[in-house]
């Protein structure tokens, strides 16, 4: 390497950690013009310099290579806390101005970039959405490979640089975010190329991966697929040696890449891709203070946050603190305006060839709407109301199938080994196959070097590969079972905070929607036991933003169809879906389903009793696909043997239509929540998850002293579908008892057919218990023929 | 190996293998004394057969070695639904009839146990709490290393035998149990032998750990830390070929663990331990059916459940199945009264030496109660209230080092590198030290081969080390940032569940309660960011059954001693306890603190203006240690600037006090409750977590319409700690100003005070935007001085 770029390595990088150093400490003085006193020290000090060195080094490497080779590169940092490194890269190559004006790249923009750092009314510690040039946050360790890879699917062009921090590692997400490459396609996807940060510690211990000797190392690393490349710095390494060895290792990486890729994309190789990644070992706090009152800080943990922790409060650190400032000499890197001189930032590629203005890293910028087919070529004919079954997902299966075959570059479906366990498949196999790049099989069916479908046994990988995927200006769907979406529930919440944070940044374009689908749910996991019953994933996603936020709950093929059209098509959501896998009832023909679904919510004038002009005795409402069928079975009993009960049956498919409005956009006002639900009129609610949501929901409505939920209150083995109803109070017997004791006077005036339901109830358990099947007069019971 | 033993490996082998099929598959004619007809066969077919041979064949052969060994040993099934295997195993070596006399062990005892196999009011697919000899049940993967290390720790003669899945081993949890391994100090801990069951399929894929090379695979495993032993059979190998190669792999894996220890314990060597592991490659379904339907089945994917789908249905597919029975030679293996005949069952260790009947599974047997100290003697003093400062999980630190002191064995404290940062820590360190056993470095402080204290940034790891701690009979504490203890949401509801499935099993003693503390809460992590800041934990918690959950709110050093103390004598619970690290103010002498959380809540008498005789006008109550800091200051603004209004304050410590008595055993009576909030008065309410849950706890109480709650609404960012209850409207000006517009005419009455207040709150946000800190006047407010 020539000395020309060493220097000019060597200014960014000192620029880069200088800038870094006074967003964590100054509040003014940004070039030291003065001597620095207490009062240009920020009260608080915050952030985590420790890592810092480590960001800014690579970054700066990269941005050499990006220049070199031409390439389109996303950078991802993944320890936590590394955002004052990021947002100074971004700040030096221009793009953090360009995003934010007042922040001029002078030394009044530079004083405003130190202020605004984890200040009020500023910005994070992390590489936030405020950071430009980011797409992962890294507040929540452990998802920085997934987001990597995400990224990288079916962007052929694009390089990310993954920095992994040896804290992050210890992670279970980012311990399994290793085999990622076993799906990469060197072909059609871009590459990935992760940088083991050592750094040797976290807050207060050492790292398991600093502590294991370099052959176990590198042993780990060849396991997990790669080549591994290992550099390693200590203390006061000359500068030019580490530029040239870093230099080096970063060349034979991507030589390594563009060879792989070349062998792929120009010889037609199928061969396994061996991908190159890095280790880097450095020392903790890098080139910072070496001493702190008389214990060692650069290369300890004591180095981790903030390594002169009373700057503002004793001489000796403040001294130490300018002294450290003062070593990556700023008046060689900055003009007498305090903007960075041609030579500092000669290394920054041009325009959207820089990582920070990338983009990739904008991904709503370069997104276009999916091309959909008509859903309505989908639908499921319904005659009679629940005269026949169908399989919700299986027929959603088919419309993913021609969404595929229509966006072939920009959709994927991602599911920890269940899309055919959840019916997608195998209908959307004759339009893709399974994405697969280890080794394979004459056995395999459906798996491909390429495809769509996305399967890993880890909802961790799922959920950060989609996000990454979203990220980079893409859409898709995370299938899962409903039980286990409860692995990302810390995951899903992070989403949701990138996306509320996103919000008022005018220059993020909104991103697709992540789509959840969450199939073998709650109430047809009598097979697979209490472990696989859990319907609490609607209770986490509803403390996230309401401006976030979406719960649908179809309840047949054709609801699942409109709802799941309107998904594709929405940007800046979550949108959590969840649908039944098994043969059910079909209730609404594909133009209700429509009406239905945009409403959020309906009568089903079929199904009640209710007559023109005279107030229903009692509501029965319902939300999810077996808590209606249960409910319309329920409306059928009382229609028969309690014929003068006016009953209403209310079905809600938009779970957030029960708020207020002033809680939710979707919400009901209160005249038309009255509508629906009479204020004095009882309403015996059916609910597919835990029951108190809905309470949580409707707390303040006019009715509600006379709501009363039947949900999952966490009773459940293995057993039958309708025994799991049973066990939960929210079968049809029990709906229409609920009714009678809730109707003025019901218990009595009804007390024969009270128990005579009570009855059935006991007869269908014991067949049950005999028979280890359900009683097929209630498992084949159909509204029509009920009625006949 | 001689021949007997080979024929009686192969004898159980056969013989938990025919078990298992039975129990998948039969209803009746266990033994097939008849020809088998449809009749006989279950009407739903669920299990799993695809794992069960891999597992069968360990616990064989780990039969064989406890005899010669005389080890003590634990079997932990990875693999899900591998239930049918575990279970053939203990009612093969007698502990299933010693622990459910009505399966005996004949042939009627033998249709029972089909029978109930995964039948309504039978016993799950896995190897659930109702399994003897399990501690994980496997419904969710991902657990079986981190439990079977905890299990490990501090039994010294323990041997854990833990099977892992290659589909769980995709997971990332157990990509990252691997590591446990670091963690384990052959002096004083047992030893875990991981044997990594590679039969290549998941439901409907592949298994990436079996679709690379084997040195690639082997690479791996060293990369881990490990010295893997790789044995691979092929369908029709011989089965004296498979015994012969298996126990000589068992035999080189427990010799090495027997040198390790040895070193460890006579010689004191301190040298790293490389602990071996074994590969076990083996096809899916194993010795099942080789084809179905022209389809291969043993060996692919197809073999992962029920390898014949439709032997009730069909000729062929029964005739199979018998055949398929009968290839096991039951007629070898029972007598005539279908009981095992001595040589099938020669290798079952005696008496508690079986694995079905190891105390170390049935934990709750050995479990002693802690040796606790007085908790009264770390109290701190509290002259006024809130008139000193107390951090009060420092103050708890002490409390458990003391306990650490007088119990050396049995009780750790788990921790994701927070323990110092949640600042239970320095003071622990004063008894005990961090446990380590990868390398070391002279910069290292409190790190140990032996220590109480476990950190690993994986809150997977914590929380799975303590589950296998606690469920072999000890004792411990996971500590946690609150908002990323999300990252075992889905881990919490396995233990809650598992913990609820055991309650009726009166087998099963009572284990020591798995307790939470969460610190670093939502309300100070202002420095940390919006990442930082999620109290939904509490959401996900109060899902659980009540008879498992308990969730506190202590709000100062010593409600928290007081809490803690009672958890730590609780069993069978899951204790969750938010609490504070900052320095903030006391509020309770230790008495008072003692009688507040007996009650789990009380009135602040002192705080409030209400008198004797008169009602209050408002009450102002509050749950965690930031709002009642926030509501004491309201009702001292309250009781200065509008001294006519009767105040009441009222704490809640104990979360579940609030539900009715007939939805939690804690709650409260409905007069109870309208003697501390009065139905006609207003309640202002400052809770810790998301509002919505204190409404979901309380929407039948009669005062509930005018309960109005403040909490975290999901309004966050770096900033300062009043900042942060100001952006969601938890501040005291605020909290003052609902109590005006709460009171009739409040809002016209106190029109000045109301403006004054909202005026200071301005003042107090423009403050902090320019200073970058809480104005000193909120910051240091006291009761005492704010009132004098």
């Amino acid at each position: 390497m020539d000395d020309e770029t060493l220097r000019r390595l060597h200014a960014w990088w000192r620029a880069a950690n200088y800038l870094s150093v006074g967003q964590i400490y100054l509040l003014d003085n940004p070039l030291l013009r003065q001597p620095l006193t207490r009062e240009h020290v920020k009260p608080r000090l915050l952030g985590h310099f420790g890592t810092v060195p480590g960001l800014t080094l690579v970054y700066a490497h990269a941005n050499r290579a990006i220049r070199e080779r031409d390439l389109d590169a996303l950078y991802v940092a993944g320890p936590g806390h590394g955002g004052p490194g990021v947002v100074a890269c971004g700040w030096l190559d221009g793009t953090y101005t360009e995003v934010y004006p007042r922040i001029t790249r002078d030394e009044e923009g530079m004083r405003r970039l130190f202020r605004q750092f984890s200040f009020p009314g500023g910005i994070p510690s992390h590489a936030a959405p405020e950071t430009p040039g980011s797409i992962h946050e890294g507040g929540e360790l452990g998802y920085s490979l997934s987001h990597a890879y995400g990224a990288a699917f079916d962007n052929p062009d694009l390089t990310v640089f993954c920095v992994v921090g040896d804290g992050e590692a210890e992670t279970g997400p980012l311990a399994t975010g290793w085999h990622g490459n076993k799906f990469i396609d060197p072909a059609t996807d871009g590459a990935v190329l992760p940088i083991l940060h050592l750094n040797g510690w976290k807050i207060a211990n050492p790292t398991l991966l600093a502590r294991i000797p370099d052959d176990e190392l590198l042993s780990l690393m060849r396991g997990y697929g790669h080549e591994p490349i290992l550099v390693s710095f200590e203390a006061g390494d000359e500068p030019d040696h580490v530029h040239r060895v870093f230099a080096e290792a970063l060349d034979a990486a991507l030589d390594r890449i563009r060879d792989i890729q070349r062998a792929a994309r120009e010889d037609g190789s199928t061969e396994r891709a061996i991908w190159p990644m890095i280790i880097l070992r450095s020392p903790k706090g890098w080139t910072g203070p070496k001493q702190v009152d008389g214990l060692p800080v650069e290369g300890t943990w004591r180095a981790h946050q903030v390594p002169l922790p009373s700057a503002r409060d004793t001489d000796e650190h403040l001294r130490q603190l300018e002294e450290w400032l003062r070593s990556y000499r700023p008046e060689e890197l900055f003009d007498d305006d305090g903007t960075p001189l041609p030579d500092t930032v000669a290394l920054a590629p041009e325009g959207p060839r820089r990582m920070s203005a990338t983009p990739y890293a904008n991904g709503g910028t370069i997104r276009t709407d999916l091309d959909l087919p008509d859903f309505r070529d989908f639908a499921v004919p319904v005659g009679a109301p629940g005269a026949e079954d169908g399989q919700a997902t299986a027929v959603l299966g088919r419309f993913f199938a021609e969404v595929i075959r229509r966006n072939p570059h920009t959709f994927r479906l991602f599911g920890p080994d269940e899309t055919a366990s959840n019916r997608i498949a195998p209908a959307v196999y004759d339009a893709t196959d399974k994405q697969w790049n280890a080794e394979f099989s004459p056995l395999d069916e459906h798996l491909a070097r390429a495809g769509r479908v996305m399967e890993v046994l880890s909802e961790h990988q799922c959920q950060g590969w989609l996000e990454g995927y979203l990220l980079t200006g893409r859409h898709g769907v995370f299938n899962s079972y409903e039980a286990f979406v409860h692995i990302v529930d810390s995951m899903f919440n992070q989403h949701a905070k990138w996306l509320e944070a996103s919000r008022p940044l005018e220059w993020r374009a909104p991103i697709a929607s992540f789509n959840y689908l969450l199939s073998s749910h709650v109430w047809r996991q009598d097979h697979n036991g209490f472990t696989h019953q859990d319907p609490g994933f609607l209770d986490v996603a509803m403390n996230k933003s309401a401006e976030i936020v979406r719960v649908y709950l179809p309840f047949d093929a054709n609801t699942l169809l409109s709802t799941y059209d309107h998904c594709l098509r929405s940007v800046d959501y979550i949108n959590v879906v969840v649908a039944g896998k098994q043969p059910s009832p079909q209730w609404l023909g594909m133009d209700e389903a429509i009406a239905h679904c945009r409403r959020g919510l309906g009568t089903f004038a079929w199904a009640g009793t209710e007559t023109e002009g005279r107030a229903p005795d009692v509501v029965l409402a319902a939300a999810g696909d077996v808590p209606t069928h249960e409910t319309v079975a329920a409306a059928a009993l009382l229609a028969q043997y309690a014929p003068d009960l006016s009953t209403r049956v209310v079905n809600v498919v938009d779970l957030m239509r029960l708020q207020s409005e002033d809680q939710h956009p979707h919400g009901l006002s209160d005249a038309d929540f009255d509508g629906y639900f009479p204020p004095d009129v009882p309403t015996i609610f059916a609910f597919h998850g835990y029951p108190w949501l809905v309470h949580r929901l409707t707390y303040r409505r006019h009715g509600h002293d006379d709501l009363h939920v039947r949900g999952y209150k966490e009773r459940g083995t293995t057993t039958t579908p309708f025994d799991m109803v049973m066990l939960n109070d929210l079968d049809r017997f029990q709906l229409a008892i609920d009714v009678l004791d809730r109707v003025p006077g019901g218990a009595t005036r009804y007390a024969g057919l009270r128990q005579d339901l009570l009855d059935r109830r006991a007869r269908a358990r014991a067949y049950t218990r005999e028979h280890g099947e359900d009683d097929p007069a209630v498992a084949e019971w159909r509204w029509g023929a009920a009625l006949a």
